[in-house]
């Protein structure tokens, strides 16, 4: 098959080397980075490897032999509600790509947390020394929302930890490393007994603003937030505020309503909150060779007939 | 036996509820906080239970009777050189009571070098927002300096994320959870192929001052620090020159030169450091039962004639 792929520089970029190292045989490959780069393959092209924000400038309607689209990032939410893609063309995404490196982030987060580091880095931040003791983790009790690769990377992290475990997920089937999994129906019955609760879901239109004001206020004094999913999963105006009334304990946030955070926003001095920026997936070592490993999958399963592990519902928008 | 606990309120405090929840019968227990509280126990105590500070206003001299001073904290660098101790009094400490809680804090620590916390954490003092890739602990190499309850509990969390993990002991035998055991003179030759360097050892004569900043400058550019032992292993203006100078890519510091560390001193403003108040090792919840436990042991080696596994030797100052 003709795949080709578009790259964006500097940010994702899938080398010829890259291709190589990949042993996908038996195919012809052509590499892209503008509109002008994919015009001249769209005649041919059968499979499209591209990041979700490098579509917006391209027509593929001039692409009528393309079956795939291949995204080389696990979230797609930028590409819903999908209607710039035909409608018979399959989308598969690179989910799994994040799980090591989401689960190393997620251990790391819920230890800050644990170890009340929230609260230390602010008073680092006024010259304040205050010795406050905190517990093991093992005596914390953690919901984790979404129990895909990255929320199930996190609770198998958590679960050597011995804590308490609640997982949600739509099927709300028992997941080996979580003491109870649930339906998200069940979100506002475990808030009231969670200690720490992980956002690891896609954002789509079910899940934007699910952690609302009440559903925090609905959480114990003192309990701490992670967000590994999309910012937009929580109102984050009413996290700050929780965490300025003190409400919450600490939160360790990765994404937010708006990438890069704006300059002079209040999220940078709120109290008790650690910020990264958008790093907690990313293993930029291992990011392209995972992500053609996946494809691979992809592609044996969608050559012998079967659904793709990678391949997204268009009406789940993951 | 006559034991008589002499507790520091507020601080360490082994009340009479621990002690019957530690079920150690057969013994008379006395309970003082002052001077005039140990001695009017003084003419009968055989064994003392005290911290190292609690010691500086007693008169040791006072008790004919007693054999055993048990301190409820592991370091005793505080009683050196031990002269206030009476030659035949053994001194038994509490080692191995910090262990889990150190451990969890010494993967957390490792986890936020691993991530490149705390050039994060400095960049959003200043509302700074620049996305910094890291890869997977599993590619780092720690070099643990003491192996005792603190180091063997960092090295076994480490050994998890798939670390390369080089201990330095005295005895330098091999340990489960290191991949090479070495002495302490290993050191000048491990510090070029170290990512984290991780203090756990006790403060003695030999360990004093023992990260020299001829030591820092031997570590790869971009390494990372943790300290969890004692703040005077380390030079500590030359460590914040490292900082500032960006040699080191990062530090986690549990325990300081000075302590609290006064207010306006340059520590509490240099980038990259992450600063934590001697908390890394504490866990409230289980402290007092697990030094009775351990207490325990000790009086039950002592007893049989052997030597108690918390046994201090003077020399070793540990």
């Amino acid at each position: 098959m003709h795949i080709h792929i578009q790259n964006d520089p500097g940010n994702i970029e899938i080398s010829a080397t890259d291709w190589e190292a990949a042993n996908i045989a038996g195919h012809q490959v052509t590499f892209g980075t503008s509109a002008a780069d994919f015009n001249a393959q769209a005649a041919t092209v059968e499979i499209l490897i591209a990041p979700p924000w490098k579509l917006k400038n391209l027509d593929l309607s001039t692409a009528p032999r393309l079956k795939i689209l291949q995204t080389p990032v696990a979230g797609v939410d930028g590409l819903a509600p999908f209607d710039r893609i035909p409608e018979n063309v399959l989308i598969f995404n690179n989910r799994g790509v994040h799980a090591a490196k989401a689960g190393e982030f997620s251990l790391m987060a819920i230890l800050l947390l644990v170890n009340l580091m929230p609260v230390f880095i602010t008073n680092q931040r006024a010259g304040i020394w205050e010795r406050i003791p905190s517990g093991l983790a093992a005596r914390k009790r953690l919901t984790i929302i979404g129990l895909g690769a990255l929320g199930g990377a996190a609770a198998a992290q958590a679960r050597r930890l011995g804590m308490t475990i609640t997982g949600l997920r739509h099927s709300g089937t028992p997941h080996p490393d979580c003491d109870f999994s649930l339906p998200p129906s069940a979100l506002d019955e475990v808030l009231p007994t969670t200690d720490i609760l992980l956002l690891a879901c896609p954002l789509t239109p079910e899940t934007e603003n699910l952690i609302t004001a009440a559903r925090l206020a609905a959480l114990p004094r003192g309990a701490g937030i992670i967000n590994i999913g999309r910012g937009r999963l929580i109102d984050q105006e009413a996290l700050l505020d929780a965490l300025e009334s003190g409400h919450l304990g600490g939160a360790v946030l990765d994404v937010f309503a708006k990438e890069p955070i704006p300059a002079g926003d209040r999220a940078w001095g709120v109290q008790n909150l650690i910020i990264t920026p958008h790093i907690s997936a990313d293993d930029p070592a291992t990011y392209n060779a995972l992500t053609l490993e996946i494809f691979k999958e992809n592609l044996k399963a969608y050559l012998a007939g079967n659904r793709a592990p990678g391949q997204v519902d268009r009406q789940k928008a993951y």
